[in-house]
């Protein structure tokens, strides 16, 4: 083969990488819910097939952040699923006691749970409807 | 109250009802993917924090359809994780032996190994680009 045709090869081959490089690894942000109770709130991360001790939690005042990994499958057929590194940060719904959080992994959910600053204060339902009486 | 002021408050509750169920669980299509080895295809779903007493598998042809669920999340503040039944029927990449599948979780991940119906050959590394001899 003569120079030209060898250049547009290499060119062709340089652009066929960038492409796989594109349809590589499906970016990663998992999927949170925050739940609450009277004293604490709980956030929930969906991180299946993740490592616990791949696993980062950082708090910096309003927000959390989490962060982790999993690696790519090999010899992929057909693929769907994000792999590789994630980091998300998640602000609270209301403000938690500094550095509070416990952290545990079952069956791929991530729950944090950080107790609030200010815990709400539980009204039994058979009080709801009825004024609140001076004593 | 007057019996108009009622019926109004009767029919916003009833709208509000309408809005909360349409902003209810996020449909839920677990991610997948498919794998292979010389004798067997992998297929992994995503199914963080299902139960796997909850989880159905069931072969037909050349499809497998697998189905689940998982409680919706109680007193939510944020929510983004889906929640609820899935159900997913995904075609096999290449013929498999009938009821050859072996699931297994872990971590969230639901996994299952079908014996191909066709193994490919396995060609160690070292003789690729030497051209096959005659015996």
């Amino acid at each position: 083969m003569n120079e030209p045709v060898l250049a547009r090869l290499h060119h062709l081959m340089t652009l066929r990488e960038e492409v796989e490089t594109l349809a590589g690894p499906v970016p990663w942000s998992p999927a949170a819910d925050w739940t609450d109770d009277d004293a604490h709130l709980c956030l929930h991360l969906d991180v299946p097939g993740v490592d616990a001790g791949s696993l980062e939690v950082h708090e910096d005042g309003d927000t959390v952040t989490v962060a982790g990994q999993r690696p790519a499958p090999e010899r992929l057929r057909r693929g769907e699923r994000p792999s590789g590194v994630f980091r998300r940060t998640l602000s609270f719904p209301e403000a938690v006691r500094p550095q509070s959080g416990q952290a545990s992994l079952v069956h791929g959910v991530l729950t944090i749970r950080f107790e609030k600053r200010h815990p709400t204060i539980s009204v039994p339902s058979s009080d709801l409807g009825r004024a609140p009486q001076e004593e």
